[in-house]
């Protein structure tokens, strides 16, 4: 498997320096980021849209394009966005994983100072216009804001992959309360048994090499997404950690393939308007959404 | 009817100064924007919830306020805001447009300089979660951006009333073409026969004076909306004015209450990417979404 | 002088329809939006960095484009797009009021349907950087989000033209007081003599036709914002109103030229935040910004 | 010094995973993000007002709150935010790593079950106004979106300091060559000696822990910024990269506290426009800006 340095992240410190200790380049990449597409295929006179976002990021043997301004190894970033069509055009594929992994194979391939490569991918949905009952063949609605995701970082000995969700709004209603925390000097919130509960989801999820040689990342995905927010709708939630946990854990639970979820999930207040001024009982039901502050709850849910 | 003037356009040109000419206070408003209420109704155990913006003008009197800095006429906006929340909970509505005249009345009744009110509030949708085939009582997913808007203007004698769509985001893959045009030293845009067609529709129509004293609103938002779409769908478009016009033109035909509509319909290009360098056909099947520049088409189809 | 119809306004409403009324188009525009433009210009070594977006819409007899799909009217809005950058190669322009106009000429002198056109565009300003205390010839900062903005209405009889400053953000934190308004039922708000005034200013102002022929758009913007900048600064406030009249006033007095100026001012409101239940006193020093709900305050300062 | 977690980074990968494997909670952290304070200091009749955003995360034993709804570790993110706010009020600092250590201290020394805390802080800057040739004392308007940032890790060993600048943006009109890069099958980017260079730097140091006892951080900020932009200035750039290499070696010669420096640069490409098919020669004059796709050109310049 691919021993992964996420490319963005901060390099791990290096020993302290000496007056006398050399400049050098650490930790880099680069590539193309928000690179779109929207992909039209024809089955007879069906047609299907999808519309993706890719971000590349390459790492690799780059010192004397930083240092030397020699380009000589250095792949234009415009030609990566030509091999994004171009093998859009080329390439059939069901899933964003699969592109990703086609797109990673790619550079790896033709271009030798590169030593590992980083696919983004994330996708929104086009939901088919249905006119008198019938599917309408190339007519579209924009849905919502929530995005399939996935992250695919490969080398040259192996790869990793990383399906997610991104944008998921949901809300209950009911059934979340918050209260027998800590109270300090500062502390001015009131305990609640009913309280609305508002999140905006991201997940990401990875399966282990003891997956199957070929997961349908896709089946998946819908599966993943639909305990995510069937757990969500009935779990009496005591708070935000608390929910978060039993999503994740119904995911392990029954997808096998899953070795590991990371949930990150906003606390979207609703705020309770207080109407006692005006002589009036606010039962649950008047509330202002806000965007910020936020609360903002994460955690990742493993195999032991 | 209300005579209206459009609260946030410009006044007409006065006539031309003289080197003595006064200087005098002209069209004014003032009031509360983005007032956002989350509204929850409880029927037996299963909840609906429901989620508005509402701004907030209000006209009349005001020139003290102004020149003098004398706020006895000067409602503040934080109690207009506080009047929302209040009366969301005092009163019953269905349509936001219920709600925007039961807010105008209110403002008119209870402050005496004011002339007029103007109320616009928009509402986006939350879908009810399924679990196990059968509709959770209390959980939702907020949908797309798509928003439902309206306007109403009051003043002593009357109100209008308009209602709309907002963001509805809608794309067909074929069926459009752009031909025909006249062509100057700077044409570039090769003709074609079958290109997407893509775009974020704002609709707003009136109902006149002669419709029922009390149009469902929500009913004929439903069958606009539906009648916009469908249209949309199965037009054979020679380009983004004809297929606004025969939308607009289908609405009025079988809304017999609306009186006029406007369409804004800003052409989202999808651009053909060329693949002709790498020696590939570009069949319409890879597209670059754009965001800017875009086509801006706007036309009001009404009854002569 | 013109007679402008606001090309994206709503249509004056037409007589009550009968069930005979035959269905029309009305008012309708249509262009090109968010055409961007960065022109660089050479003085020997030393460059000038500029950017422009361009918002261009036409009117005319366009009925037939509606109508009966016939596209011999329609010059394209990719060949407005072209014109953009032709023009700007072509033609020298100091303000862009003066590139405008030079846009509604072309069109409306190589475009026989146009009856009108109206051309909007706003600038952000690049500042240049100081290396050792000297301006570097070709090296630049973005500065904030303030825009120079500009509307250029043009019909075959005449034109108007209007000027203006978009997104000014301007704070004072005090000589700002809000008392003595009337309250109602719902009033919850404490009066105060020491606030924060927070507001990011929109302002418009048109000259007559009794202006001198040709304006300097530049100066007088200049003019015009150090006066709602410096009236801003030392005005004691007794409202958003009480300060934007002296703002408009201050203007008029001083800039002869200027018959009529619009001012938008949302209040940012920046709450006082509660410290007494933690023993603390908070003497105007701690506060909340927040972008919603805000006030939102209108006026036109004009000549008699 | 600090071992530090990420606190919002993927965990590593665990072993991988039998059927029998249990499912327990990984990394995980909470806070409250987004908390908005404007603090305004007074030094006799002159005001300072300053911005600032925090984001706040805590680590440590919460396992009983995911897994068991048992909330007695669980300080509320509410009570954080008032923390903030009583802290900001009660406690002097002139920095934002100050302030964030501060926070960090408070949060580990008050509340046991925390392990760690993460304080992330961004601050705007608002500009004193200027009235006749003087500082006004109260007045002031808000300057680009250029950001100051910090990020503070605390656990009960120690602690690690960042320190950055975000969206500072910066062009140069000329001085940037892309050349001699590698060509294949889908490149089309022509060589240029010279092109626009436009970015939006985001900067992040580090100074070890052979720093001073206390940096004076806001001194050094701004000797950082200084350096950036005047390598960016006058540099001959071969490529982004080229280029960010030398800001980042510039800071490391100069400051000789800075240990490591990670720039990311996304290439805003303003794109020269092809006027040929107008007859026109475009000489680096025309361009379009545009926001997406671009490049990301990310690295770290360290001692070794």
């Amino acid at each position: 498997m691919a021993k992964r340095t996420t490319p963005r992240a901060r390099q791990a410190a290096p020993a302290a320096p000496t007056s006398r200790s050399r400049i050098v380049l650490g930790q880099n990449n680069y590539g193309k980021s928000r690179v779109r597409m929207v992909k039209v295929s024809r089955s007879g006179k069906t047609h299907t849209v999808r519309e993706f976002t890719i971000d590349i990021a390459l790492q690799g043997d780059f010192d004397h394009i930083h240092t030397r301004g020699d380009n000589s190894a250095c792949l234009p970033t415009d030609t990566m966005k030509n091999t994004v069509y171009a093998l859009g055009r080329k390439r059939a594929f069901d899933t964003i994983e699969e592109f990703a992994i086609l797109l990673c194979k790619h550079f790896l391939k033709g271009h030798t100072p590169a030593s590992s490569a980083t696919i983004a991918i994330h996708e929104i949905a086009w939901k088919r216009v249905h006119t008198r009952r019938r599917e309408h063949p190339h007519c579209f609605l924009k849905g919502s804001d929530e995005r399939r995701t996935c992250s695919v970082y490969m080398n040259r000995h192996g790869l990793d992959v990383s399906s997610g969700i991104e944008g998921l709004v949901i809300l209950k209603s009911t059934d979340s309360a918050f209260t027998g925390y800590p109270r300090d000097r500062y502390t001015t919130l009131p305990e609640t048994r009913d309280r609305i509960f508002c999140t905006s989801m991201t997940a990401t999820w990875e399966c282990g090499p003891s997956a199957k040689p070929r997961t349908d990342y896709g089946v998946l995905r819908d599966q993943v997404r639909e305990l995510l927010i069937q757990t969500f709708a009935i779990h009496r939630s005591e708070s935000v950690q608390h929910t978060l946990y039993a999503m994740g854990e119904a995911v392990l639970k029954s997808c096998k393939q899953v070795r590991t979820i990371r949930l990150s999930m906003p606390n979207k207040h609703c705020l309770l308007v207080n109407l006692k001024p005006f002589g009036m009982i606010n039962n649950n039901e008047i509330f202002v959404p806000t965007d910020e502050p936020h609360g903002l709850i994460e955690a990742t849910i493993q195999r032991e």
